[in-house]
């Protein structure tokens, strides 16, 4: 018996576990320095703008106030980052349609090297849907770029919330008329397992660089069989493809 | 220029219109028959099944009570038609499973001759997703057994009622993140795009073979250029294609 037995839809988190956004937001970052003469560190621009991100998403999965769509919130952060004394120098030559076209960066990302392989691997053996807090829109722009064959899309926005709120997870299974314990999350983030875990769906944690988290390291999550708290752990969507496969 | 200038996502019915479901439907009914020893008239059957589904959404979208689902109302409307004495012969023998084998004939339809090559010539031009009185389990289900590539699966079911009520059809353009004039509803069905176009959405109208309503022949509607009240008429998503690419 594997520990996904029973397991009909499998919803994927998107930026990280999906998708590789720091490559692919740094590589937009440096070809706009390059435009206009300026240099800096763009990989810590980048974090800056994902850690923005993370706090405002939590702040109002926990009940706060706050822009609803990430898109807007992107580029509300964006626009703080320009303002600063650090980055006015970058701030001062961006005009609004430049900034636009930068904050829509996070619908021009990339997979990783495993994604489409795996991904179109995993669709002929179930149902493969986003669960992300990126908006629709954004999600959809994403799949047609970087080629990702989602039988749908689901997002926070449906919800009116953010993840690790339990209703955004439990409005995707109810939408696939599915109890919890036949889908299984899919993320590279053990705090998006630990809120679907609780509410019943099986969790398959997939190891990618840079997205362990400060709290935890990468190579302490361990599947339940190697006395860890997720249910199965991988190293590219190949290979879940092979596990479900059996 | 031409009428559909400007639109970036096209919102597709589904049942009539992307699927044949009258002869899927008769064909499942045929099978069951066939299995029993029952003969009938099966698109009659097929026809009552579909009637009493178009009875209800509209009550719904016009404010009354009704099964939510699009599952649990085909369901109940089975169990009525077998309970008729037309129809006892076939609900005698049929057992709860047999029962919800055939109310998932609905997930399993086919589509049109054009359907399949029509919609992956149009997704590489623009963003296409269903805007289905259909819950999302069906289409989504529907999609991966008759090849349709959505980018995204918009059901009724996300805006808490049915077509034509406004707020499914302004739903799926703010999840697009455009304006209405942005996007076009294509149907086979005048009333959805009536709708439609009274909130600025672009129309499609396509000719499907006994899909053309009682109060309308399909003959009678036509382009505005021809001046009628659509902005386009096809007799094939592959012709769609052609014209939005110019």
């Amino acid at each position: 018996m594997s520990p996904l037995d029973g397991v009909q839809a499998l919803l994927f988190d998107v930026f990280g576990t999906v998708v590789d956004w720091r490559g692919s937001v740094i590589k937009e970052l440096e070809e706009t320095g390059r435009k206009y003469g300026i240099e800096g560190n763009w990989a810590e621009f980048a974090q800056t703008w994902r850690t923005g991100y993370l706090v405002n998403t939590r702040r109002i999965a926990e009940g706060g106030a706050g822009a609803s769509s990430v898109d807007v919130m992107h580029r509300e952060i964006l626009d703080e980052i320009l303002a600063t004394p650090e980055w006015k120098k970058l701030g001062d030559p961006l005009g609004p349609e430049e900034r636009a076209h930068l904050n829509l960066s996070w619908h021009r990302l990339r997979g990783w090297p495993d994604t489409v392989e795996g991904l179109y691997a995993l669709k002929k053996q179930l149902i493969i849907a986003t669960l992300s807090n990126g908006n629709i829109r954004l999600l959809v722009d994403m799949a047609k770029f970087a080629d990702l064959p989602w039988d749908t899309v689901f997002s926070a926005e449906l919800f009116q919330s953010f993840k690790p709120n339990p209703k955004v997870y439990l409005g995707a299974a109810a939408h696939l008329s599915l109890p919890p314990e036949n889908c299984a999350m899919v993320a590279a983030h053990i705090y998006d397992l630990r809120a679907a875990a609780a509410l019943g769906f099986k969790t398959v944690y997939i190891r990618r660089a840079g997205e362990g988290g400060p709290d935890i390291k990468m190579e302490d999550i361990k599947s339940k069989a190697d006395g860890g708290e997720v249910d199965v752990v991988v190293d590219s969507f190949v290979e879940l493809a092979r596990i479900l496969h059996g």
